[in-house]
């Protein structure tokens, strides 16, 4: 006997197979002439496809599925559909979700004879948009070679778990169903994330840190959102239990750690947050500060980043101090190490922490209980009242502008999920991203429940969480990629969508142009989208609810919430809260109250 | 006295007085943080702000705008907005249109800096967006210095200009209101197409085609729509009027001659035309092709290309015949100079042209008669019975999909504009290029009335002409770019969306997939798209009609046209018509039909 042929498998079973071990159970996307075979083998695949209206939205929902999950998918076509999803890719990679973009491109006989197929730009060169998404991906691949296709596959994927952030995928539409040896499958089961190798300094570091935690004497913990990508959120919440001491988080870390603990901050926001936690943090003799993202939007314009000589930081797969950054050092295993070195009977319990100032739903309630029935609704007020409505588990997310400012204000409920953006603050974003984390939300919990269903504690648990996300957004942002809307209620979403409208980009209103009409959009009539978007008239007129003040806030509030007393319906809701144009907070508030002072000024002169 | 500084002018001021020269008075775009500032000048300059729902609808429109008027304008912010355009800007690469896009990007000091801001990746790298759109666009400008701002800005517009294609142009925040000399402004007054200097050999070639030409026995005029982008649309206007020969264009040039002449025969489709045709064309002695543009789906797969030993090709600046292509030869100016030099009463009188298979509005009226009022629509008979219903200078745009195939059928009233897509065919894109159009139509029908006044001919040419825009597009399709409906609204343009609702992505179930979940969409209710996008209860009432069979697509049509005896209300108009979600024609028909009889083999083996 000869040589026989190594077992195989066709090459799109080998991707989605791939995908599916890595916990991808859902794939974004838009079909396309050049993707359709590939699509063939989703669903057989066992992934659950879910079609958007357009392939920006789709990339925006792989990248929700990505936060949630862990690694998101996405498929477009060639050309056209890849470049509209390119703004999609890029947010993931500034904001580190782990995204394969797979693209379905023309057979190699065309791409080989330079044809002049629709999708190009009709001069037989086929590797533009492949050239343009080097600029936003960690890594790319053009399948051409059936014997190269699985490493190049496992090699992309890799990158993607690695940096946790984007890459992209070319296959031909004519390689879909060809055979590929599945030596690889067999030799490594499932993809992992690539392990740093133990240098030679991590020893001295380590007892150098441990040190310095055992003699601080007034602690702060600080941690930003780059701790999802390293995949260290247990460990982080570990080491805020065990040491109690004040911990604030970043904007982009906000919902990782339990803000319901007493000794976690929320937002550390410097000037705008209060002075005694601004004294305590400046003056602190060590901040431990994990994950660091430090753009201007995540840092208050820098004020937070916190002083070199205090800091320990933990930026990816590095240690800083000392005026030194110490690289390659895997923050997953140094931090392992760490928790078991610490001995916390030797590190200092914080006597005098400063006040929380964040309300707690509760108080908040208290609070809001003096907001008069008539009032109009003023943003300051409106995110403490309307975090009373949250439930455990419960996904929040607050989509860029000033529904992201407000949210800062939102009190979360434990185990949650929640999101904001940080740095790309693409609007329109979030409302399919919702989308996406949703699904995968689903997917999560229906997992725990089936994989422990014989414990009634798992089912319990499953029980407390109905899965609900709110989504808050603005009426500009909503106008971007209002049709997702379709697709959230196409696959029978729990979401529920606060609509802020405050008559146009009241963000860019703060920040120049106060008055001016391109700040202004186009009115719509709100109460017209669950219909559009396919709920009927009965369901549309039940699900949707307008807010102009406190009273009609509490109604709807009471009317959308779900609880121990209610039961989550599973239809999407949506709630339209007016808001003055100019209403915002924090440091909007004050770029706004100048443009206010200085037309006055204009006005006198 | 020293040397005195030059006159001056804000580098915005500049900008915007350069396109306004070149008769762009309406700037389609998104505000963004880092164009907040530029956006200040737009109106100021004398230019309309047309401000979109997102960054892809605005270059979309920008490139509807661009192929009524030349030259057209779209402003985006850094990184979010540049990229979330980047398809649309694509697109007016593969087909043709002269766009400019300005994107707002953070000011130098940030950039030189490498600060970590906003809508960047939080890495100090400031040119990914700018290498990415390298790949999409024929120049690229960054402006740094306020000293080559202006030939900067003036030489990526002449290479949109000349290219009729995109370019690119980044300026940075803190330049907006800086000066710059205006010495290019008074040097050259107004830019121009730059012109090849005459070749030594045109002469030559001259002689060799006229001496061709005055020898055809049966010739033939193959137009292609790449004469747009070259200016030469009244030259062939003239040749084919001048020598009443058979006329064919490709599905890139329709509208571009008049298809009401007795030679003008309209789509050339080889095997999907007639036989009569087909025989003349493939039996000619010589085909004059202009502005050929050779992608699969301009050609029927590459059938409609005549034979080259038959053929005189005026490729872009070029001479292709006797199997060399003469490069360098301005086609604009080797048109003027043909036409001088023929002599028409040498040229052939075709005796016996092919019959003129495509109905007349009027015949076709008479057909339809003969549809019964509760028959279900069929696009077969669909496209011609709804030509009837437009009028003289009308706008009429097919959109990718069923709606672009079955397009093929309809019938073009005399001085319309007419625009299909041919090889980007990025669905989502027709509806925002509807918007670019119909603004830039409203000001040429406004500027041929304001110019001549005084002349009633004028006036009542204008007065033939409601302006109005009628659009077919497809229920996937819609779904992509559906809230630009709301500043077409927002706008008052007088538009009527012709809604093809045949369940999903009906042409991809043609090429593949016909009963897989992948091609269905979301079902949205159309009824309420009027009024979501901003029309009153009492508009979306009137404006929205449901057609499910012929007698109903009667009364819709007689419920949306205008004429002499119906005067247009300017209002938004939607008619959604249902067909069978396997209904199409031509060769989607032929490959839907392919899929049904290999299903029924599977079924039956």
């Amino acid at each position: 006997m000869g040589s026989s042929s190594p077992p195989s498998i066709k090459l799109a079973e080998y991707l989605f197979t791939r995908l599916r071990q890595l916990g991808v159970d859902s794939i974004f996307g838009v079909p396309g002439d050049y993707n359709l075979r590939l699509l063939d083998y989703v669903e057989p695949s066992g992934l659950h496809w879910v079609g958007n209206c357009n392939e920006l939205n789709a990339a925006y929902a792989a990248d929700g599925y990505a936060r949630v999950k862990g690694l998101g998918a996405v498929i477009t076509t060639f050309g056209v559909g890849e470049l509209s999803a390119i703004n999609g890719i890029a947010g993931a990679y500034a904001e580190r979700a782990a995204l394969i973009h797979i693209v379905g491109t023309p057979p190699r006989d065309s791409q080989q004879s330079r044809r002049l197929v629709h999708h190009t730009f009709a001069d037989g060169e086929y590797r533009r948009f492949a050239a343009a998404h080097a600029n936003v991906t960690v890594a790319q691949a053009s399948i051409e070679d059936l014997t190269m296709a699985p490493s190049q596959i496992d090699r992309v994927i890799e990158q993607a778990l690695y940096h946790s952030r984007p890459v992209y995928l070319q296959v031909p539409d004519d390689m879909i169903d060809m055979k590929v040896s599945t030596a690889n499958l067999t030799a490594i089961p499932t993809l992992r994330v690539p392990e740093l190798a133990e240098g030679d300094h991590e020893e001295k570091i380590l007892s150098e840190i441990v040190d310095r935690i055992h003699a601080a004497k007034q602690p702060v913990l600080l941690v930003d959102g780059e701790i999802r990508g390293l995949n260290v959120v247990s460990q982080i919440n570990q080491l805020v239990e065990a040491t109690k001491w004040p911990t604030w988080t970043a904007g982009f870390a906000r919902g990782m750690v339990n803000e319901n603990l007493d000794n976690v901050y929320s937002l550390y926001a410097a000037k705008y947050g209060t002075e005694a936690e601004k004294a305590y943090f400046e003056s602190a003799d060590l901040v431990l500060h994990f994950g660091p993202h430090l753009t201007n939007t995540n840092t208050f314009l820098f004020t937070t980043i916190p002083k070199p000589e205090a800091t320990i930081a933990f930026p990816r797969n590095g240690v800083e101090y000392g005026g030194k950054l110490y690289r390659d050092v895997s923050t997953r295993r140094f931090l392992d190490k760490l928790l078991s070195k610490l001995d916390f009977s030797q590190t200092v319990k914080v006597q005098s922490p400063p006040p929380k100032s964040k309300s707690k739903p509760a108080s908040a309630s208290s609070t809001a209980a003096a907001l008069p029935d008539s009032g109009a609704i003023v943003q300051q007020n409106f995110f403490p009242l309307i975090s009373t409505m949250f439930q455990t588990g419960d996904m929040i997310l607050t989509e860029t502008g000033t529904a992201a400012y407000g949210g800062r204000l939102l009190s979360l409920p434990a185990d949650c999920r929640f999101f904001t953006c940080v740095t790309w603050l693409s609007i329109g974003y979030m409302l399919p991203a919702t989308l996406g984390a949703a699904v995968a939300y689903r997917e999560v919990l229906s997992s725990s429940s089936s994989s422990s269903s014989s414990s009634s504690g798992a089912g319990s648990a499953r029980r407390r969480h109905s899965g609900r996300a709110t989504l808050f957004i603005g009426d500009g942002s909503f106008q971007m990629t209002a049709q997702e809307v379709s697709t959230i209620i196409r696959e029978k979403l729990p979401v529920t969508i606060i609509l802020l409208n405050n008559n146009g980009y009241t963000i860019e209103r703060a920040i120049h142009g106060r008055t001016q009409g391109y700040n202004d959009i186009a009115k719509w009539k709100h109460e017209y989208v669950l219909g559009l978007f396919g709920q009927s008239e009965e369901q549309r007129q039940r699900n949707y609810t307008r807010v102009r003040n406190w009273g009609e806030l509490r109604t709807a509030m009471d009317k959308v919430r779900v609880g121990e007393d209610k039961e989550d319906d599973g239809e999407v809701k949506l709630v339209e809260v007016f808001m003055d144009q100019e209403d915002c907070i924090g440091a909007l508030r004050d770029l706004m109250d100048r443009q206010i002072k200085e037309a006055a000024l204009t006005k006198g002169a």
